[in-house]
């Protein structure tokens, strides 16, 4: 994906030189730790690449780019408190490297942060900004509650989880999207199709997340393959086995997603994995993401930016939804 | 304290029939839960009366009463977590009637609709109410790591108190007023003298606190004589009474304070209060308390309010810094 670079290295250059803050340093030091540990960036490239879709200066948009970056570092730093996970890209995650209180405060603090670098635009736009910001941010907690309420609901449809996917990551995409064009000085019409593009996308991003999680490459660094299954995530290839399945079939998930079973975690990850082929799940979820994609491409179409852009971001559509890792 | 009635029913008014949101429920019940706990409600009425001082529609201002409540409830919910607190205002903490990862999630979600409630005014004014409040926002996260870094550290100065204190309780009254002015259309000169007000009277309004702590009547629901001294808090009382306590006195407190000692709660909380009181350090604490008070009334007085408000305001700096609960 050569055609990022300009802004990855943009991105990574303005990184390395920012700091929340310093003191106190027990405060700040958990933030710069969680940003230091990478990651695809995917969601500044996207405010970047927003901006540049109408003005040559991207740069301008650095700003907001951080923004989005500490924003969703944030939400890492927290889901993994709720979510009792000890690693994250392979690394401690913040609470067990510090404290829970730590990453209880050093979370609000990048929060509230992530709000202070919106302000720095022109009155009129950062008002802009801060309202996408504020909505989208209200809606990954809305997204974050779903999830952690399915773990103990019965009856999660595929809606609802194609709803809680949308909330929990691809509202952030499509705002990431919207906000940098809105910097781009874009026209209402195509900062919406931009963020209607970025959910969509979002969506078949997250179904492949789940899809690459059972059948990925197990090279992977910093997860591991099942993960979801060893955590009883009702993911869409879980909710649509227990559709396709024979009654049989259905009671074994259920038995195993029910946190009341015997079988090792090898076991049932290799279990489960071989229902969900056999019941060809991973092919409906690529119809599905398809969908998705294709949704998505319609509304970039419905933006007044000329075919080179468009295709850039087609291209990083396909490239993102094909990736084995 | 009668002249406070308009503000407090219109802010309670407008509270019982707001929500911040419906669903899911399980994420929007806690905090209606700790907002319905009551309290003093004086920075809502801070920012309620900052309006005041310069329009006579200060019911413009409760969308920016309820966000700076709803942030103010926010801090308590994520700080009785880091403090392991059980109840609040007489009632369970929200993490303990819920769990940690509800009070967690359902402040971040505080948090946001804070700074969503204040969008709502025009978008150079927004600008800047935002702005003034993410900065008091990210100064109350450092308020409360210093706190936290004080536990554990030897050598804690009344200079590091006043500072921690400042930043803790005081900017947020001084922002409470600062964003009503500002919303009353008040000249900067006078938002920043106003500012300088609530700072002031925060400093000294927590000192009042730290000596009700100790020496405030029992009667007072839902708090516990002499909590802060059980808790080993390093307040004023104490940080005054190492300078003034000869060797003895002074290895006894250190060693009470550490967390090593064997006597028991209601010993401790006795033999330190006796201490307190006969290096008079309640008296000291109220001429510290008093020279704030007069610092932040002297920052009124360089307002272009008419007396008549400049009264209202002395009243009520008064009446809190004599209150006896």
């Amino acid at each position: 994906m050569n055609y990022l670079q300009p802004y990855i290295v943009s991105f990574k250059n303005y990184l390395e030189s920012s700091l929340i803050g310093n003191s106190p340093s027990t405060l700040y030091e958990p933030a710069d730790y969680i940003l230091s540990l990478g990651g695809k960036r995917i969601r500044p490239i996207l405010v970047l690449l927003g901006t540049h879709l109408y003005e040559e200066s991207f740069e301008k948009a650095l700003d907001a780019a951080f923004a989005i970056e500490v924003f969703h570092n944030f939400t890492l730093v927290h889901d993994d408190i709720m979510d009792q996970a000890e690693l994250r890209r392979g690394q401690l995650t913040v609470h067990k490297k510090y404290s829970t209180n730590q990453a209880i405060l050093t979370g609000d603090v990048m929060l509230i942060h992530s709000y202070e670098k919106l302000l720095g635009y022109s009155p009129v736009l950062s008002h802009m900004l801060v309202s996408v910001f504020s909505k989208m941010a209200e809606e990954l907690c809305k997204g974050q509650q779903m999830d952690m309420d399915f773990e103990t609901r019965e009856n999660v449809s595929i809606g609802d989880y194609i709803k809680m996917i949308e909330l929990k990551t691809a509202v952030l995409l499509g705002a990431a999207l919207k906000i940098g064009a809105l910097i781009g000085n874009a026209a209402d019409s195509d900062a919406e199709h931009l963020y209607q593009f970025g959910i969509n996308f979002g969506i078949a991003f997250q179904l492949q997340d789940d899809v690459l999680d059972v059948f990925g490459a197990s090279a992977h660094v910093g997860k591991t393959i099942g993960g979801d299954i060893i955590q009883n995530k009702k993911t869409y290839l879980f909710l649509k086995s227990l559709e396709l399945a024979s009654d049989e079939q259905k009671s074994n998930l259920v038995r195993l997603y029910s946190g009341h079973s015997n079988m090792s975690e090898t076991d049932k990850v290799e279990w489960v994995t071989k229902t969900f082929t056999s019941l060809l799940v991973k092919e409906y979820a690529q119809q599905v993401m398809e969908a998705y994609r294709d949704l998505a491409i319609s509304h970039l179409h419905s933006c007044s930016i000329d075919v080179g852009k468009k295709e850039l971001l087609i291209s990083l559509v396909n490239d993102f939804l094909n990736r084995e890792s």
